[in-house]
């Protein structure tokens, strides 16, 4: 999807039975040339397997990066990103067995995004239930020994960061176990530089068929899933209001623009005319501003209906966290 | 969704306990100002409603218009909706005992997009399933008969078409029979104008908690629905050629003013630098020539950005269709 593609890809040993990807509503700000999210279409796919009569649903995803950690312009963003991995989660695994989910979801283990996703899926974190586990302290997968990161962007975290996830639960009369949990660490064998800017994340999962599912409804306790719901809802509001600004200035923009263009017709028409006492301006900055009018409205026009989009997804995915917790809160 | 809105609307009697929406991939074209289809970022939207302990599925949708079935440039468009709304609603309704969809699907019941969906899916179309009916002459939604319609499309239809359906299926233990359709006619009651441009549909169900679900699997007998997907693959890959074409002509526009733009600004040092023989070009079509340039080549590369996001989207579901094409193939 996307211009570039969003990057994500499944390799199976088993056959892919059926198929299905879901672009996210909001991925960033394609005028963002330099963070370049926007033009990667970062979806979720699903891909169905069939191992040994049980029925797979792998997930897929990468959500929008996260540049500065202090000044996230992107959290409303990845927030809806969540919120929508969550939501088609519940909404294509009802048949499914076994639920997998990999990728990375540029959140922290403890940020509102990944407890968003966890408490309303009941997904569990494949490191924190590993019965063993090797490589990098911490199971971080951004870390500061990795030729490619940033090393400055990782100073506070000395460690790395963990935000490289295998997410799984069972849905119907199965148990899943995550016996061993694996990070890459250093280069790739028999090269000098290691695969990839993050190490990559291999789980040995155990599936039994009995006892009743864990978790099969909420991850997380409801009024521990109130809190988290009530937290996402005011980060997609911070959101909203910044996009409403920006739809409201953009829209000004082009209604200067042109207002502008309009005062330069109504002079050229009056010049044309002999209307105008005196010398006329000179025809060429009167060109080159009639064409800078020209340039700034259709811009900020784009720019306008591009925010007005923005606007209704995030008054959308609020509309929609105040539901959950509506019936959250019901059922408590 | 979108700039506009999809249009989209669900009243209920019943309380609605979960919704998603899916926007489609493809919608049209930005530029097509007159057309507009773009700006509503046309989607289907599931809610599900439990009735006496039955759970529904209720998806709702708005494809892409046809305004000109000779000429359809839209049909790869509407078909990738088709083939997305098929896949969601197989995808999201595993858990359901009772699937309706309705919508302007502006298709005939004859096109190869509502044959992709129904033999796809399993969904029955109401109209040709009712026991009674009442309304507009084969069930037509778009009539001539209509102040808002535009005569001169109807013409090779003399009683209007049907594009507008409720189709429906059980899908667990239960059997959906259609009582009665019927369709608005006329003006609204007390009124001098009808409700809509079209007229509205509405149907009774019977539900019953027994015996066999009907067409639980595929609607259509296999061999039937091989030539269905071969067919609308042959659409699909033509539009991916066109919007091949489409990205390779913008792509070369947007390099030819480049070029332009390369060869003005060596010009212009050239004067500069006191190298140019003779006078320099007058100042005042040199710069609304560069101006011009700068506007081809940011309008040339956001179209070249546009159909290449086209271009991956129709690939793939090309791909898609081909792999469905295969599994058939291999089962029968």
């Amino acid at each position: 999807s996307g211009v570039i593609g969003s990057g994500l890809c499944v390799f199976s040993r088993f056959p892919i039975l059926d198929t299905l990807l879901y672009q996210y509503s909001l991925n960033g700000y394609p005028y963002m040339l330099q963070h370049g999210d926007w033009f990667c279409g970062k979806s979720v796919g699903l891909v169905i397997i069939k191992i040994s009569g049980i029925i797979f649903n792998v997930y897929v995803t990468h959500l929008h990066a996260e540049y500065s950690r202090e000044k996230d312009a992107y959290l409303p963003h990845r927030l809806v990103q969540a919120w929508e991995l969550a939501q088609f989660i519940r909404h294509t695994s009802k048949a499914a067995d076994v639920v997998l989910l990999g990728g990375d979801l540029n959140m922290h283990p403890e940020d509102v995004g990944i407890r968003l996703l966890r408490g309303w899926t009941g997904l569990r974190d494949a490191f924190t239930e590993a019965t063993r586990f090797e490589g990098c302290e911490d199971g971080c997968t951004l870390i500061p020994n990795n030729c490619f990161t940033v090393k400055s962007e990782l100073l506070p975290f000395p460690l790395g960061i963990r935000i490289d996830y295998i997410l799984y639960k069972a849905v119907s009369g199965f148990t899943v176990k995550c016996e061993e949990l694996k990070t890459t660490t250093g280069t790739a064998p028999g090269m000098d530089i290691p695969f990839s800017d993050h190490e990559a994340v291999m789980a040995t999962l155990h599936i039994q068929r009995q006892g009743q599912a864990v978790g099969a409804n909420l991850g997380t306790t409801e009024p521990a899933l109130v809190d988290v719901v009530t937290e996402a809802r005011t980060e997609v509001g911070v959101g909203l209001r910044a996009a409403q600004r920006q739809r409201y200035s953009t829209g000004r923009m082009a209604v200067l623009a042109l207002l502008l263009l309009l005062v330069q017709a109504a002079g050229a028409l009056g010049t044309l005319a002999g209307l105008a006492a005196g010398q006329p301006f000179p025809k060429l900055s009167f060109s080159l501003l009639a064409f800078l009018a020209i340039g700034v409205l259709l811009l900020a026009t784009a720019l306008h209906l591009f925010h007005t989009m923005e606007v209704k997804m995030l008054q959308g995915t609020e509309e929609q966290l105040r539901m959950a917790l509506r019936a959250l809160q019901e059922h408590l």
